[in-house]
């Protein structure tokens, strides 16, 4: 692996933390960021940037991304400076991104035209994850590909699960949003009625934590409702956006998501509120507010 | 402790392993059971039968129920030939029950009356949880009553927290249920979407289970849902009883829970396809029937 060359596109919350551990992996790594800024500490770290994404695939064998939405996906792998027109045969794309798995599957044909591989690698564990590369990642995709770029990847999450076939980890990311924020609003639910009995939610979730009920979302979730500390954590705006995604599909699919759908609703009304920017703990004070 | 005389009443599929546990711990144990042959193996432990809950109440220091439903527990405590009559003061009885929070209180009062201390503490960990004594035990009730059973409660669970006063146990165990059921649904959900995209849900549970999706309910019956085992486990139909009994307060407290509400749809639909006593984990077939 260490004659590889890497490319990474995106240095956000997420994409900084990953580019730095491929770096101090001992790995040379050039970057592309729309924003200039955002690659500088990369580059104090001993990444080189450069011009474009074409410019970028033309250098690399491995390229990283990690940006928002399936347009932005589409827009740097095969937009006008996309890396579709620089990448060599052989290379593998692996897309950390969380869009929607027709998006992947789309960008898997075209990127197999010009004899390249794509990935769909959805990550799950949020900025401390990615920090202490202790990611979940599910990958959709090839699993020659995947066998080329694990131990890659091992340097970016401590799980790593072929999920299926182009759009599978996609798919796998979907279930892992669907029921990650039913399990907040469950959460946030649990609180109200203690709170409506007069009863302390601490001990509540305490004993909860050891019993059936016990997962992640309690524990830290939970631990912020206890607190009341709603300040962003994960903005619920981005697991709003994850829900529109799916339940976009879901429709389409004829699949019914009966407990998502009101999750979803809940997402709604706390964009309406404004409250967007904060964590997805606020829906709590969705089902407390006059 | 050791001096110390215990009764129990309630010997079935939690109740029983729950008194095998004191049994063992070395304490004398005295039993009385509706059903005579529930309490043979406890007698085959050492344990004695007393002809009625108010006969075995005048010979304990502390009382353990663990029954079905509020009528049950008002029943061997405060009916005709109840507990009441029997007790001494100063006893303690500790309800493992699951019933109503008003319903705790209420006992709490009358067994007051007679000097009798009552501790509301229903348990999460189910029949696995009470053989190997890892319960968590949620307690409702006064301090001081819970400090004199503690270390007889250590012997029943590994996580025993003191909720708040009289009812605030039950309270607990109402919020545990209903988090553990709606991420039940929503498993089902996460496996009905990925079957709908042709991706299996096995790998997918897998990848979510290392994220932050993961708890023990994906654990558990997301594990029956990828190997489609909906034998029971917990049968559906104790998880839409305690269904009833939280919806219903939360009604009386005006507590809005959109996420439990459809929850107990989808288990009054699971009841009505006549699969109450399958697991839970049949909330998915719910999604698939035709």
């Amino acid at each position: 692996m260490s004659g590889m060359k890497l490319g990474f596109i995106g240095l956000g919350v997420m994409g900084r933390p990953m580019a730095e551990n491929l770096l101090r992996a001992g790995h040379e790594l050039l970057v592309w960021a729309r924003r200039a800024e955002s690659a500088q500490p990369l580059l104090d770290l001993g990444a080189r940037v450069l011009p474009s994404p074409e410019a970028l695939a033309r250098e690399v064998d491995v390229l990283f991304v990690v940006v928002t939405a399936s347009a932005d996906v589409e827009q740097v792998l095969l937009g006008a400076q996309g890396a579709l027109h620089g990448l060599r045969p052989g290379a593998v794309v692996v897309d950390h991104s969380t869009i929607a798995p027709a998006a992947a599957r789309r960008i898997a044909a075209a990127l197999a035209r010009c004899g390249a591989d794509f990935l769909d690698a959805p990550v799950s564990g949020g900025g401390v994850g990615a920090a202490n590369a202790t990611l979940s990642i599910m990958v959709g995709g090839e699993a020659a590909a995947l066998a080329r770029v694990r131990p890659l990847l091992e340097k970016l999450g401590k799980t790593i699960v072929h999920v299926g076939p182009s759009g599978a980890g996609q798919v796998a990311k979907a279930c892992n949003q669907m029921v990650m924020v039913a399990a907040i609003q469950a959460c946030a639910e649990a609180a109200r009625l203690a709170d409506a009995h007069g009863v302390d939610f601490g001990p509540v979730r305490e004993a909860m934590l050891a019993g059936s009920a016990g997962s992640r979302v309690l524990d830290v979730f939970g631990g912020r409702m206890a607190r009341r500390d709603f300040a962003a954590g994960v903005e619920a705006r981005l697991h709003h956006k994850d829900y529109a995604l799916f339940m976009d599909e879901a429709a389409r699919l004829g699949a019914p998501l009966p407990v998502a759908a009101q999750v979803w609703q809940q997402l709604n009304g706390l964009m309406a509120r404004g409250w967007g920017r904060d964590d997805s703990a606020g829906l709590l004070r969705l089902l407390e507010a006059p």
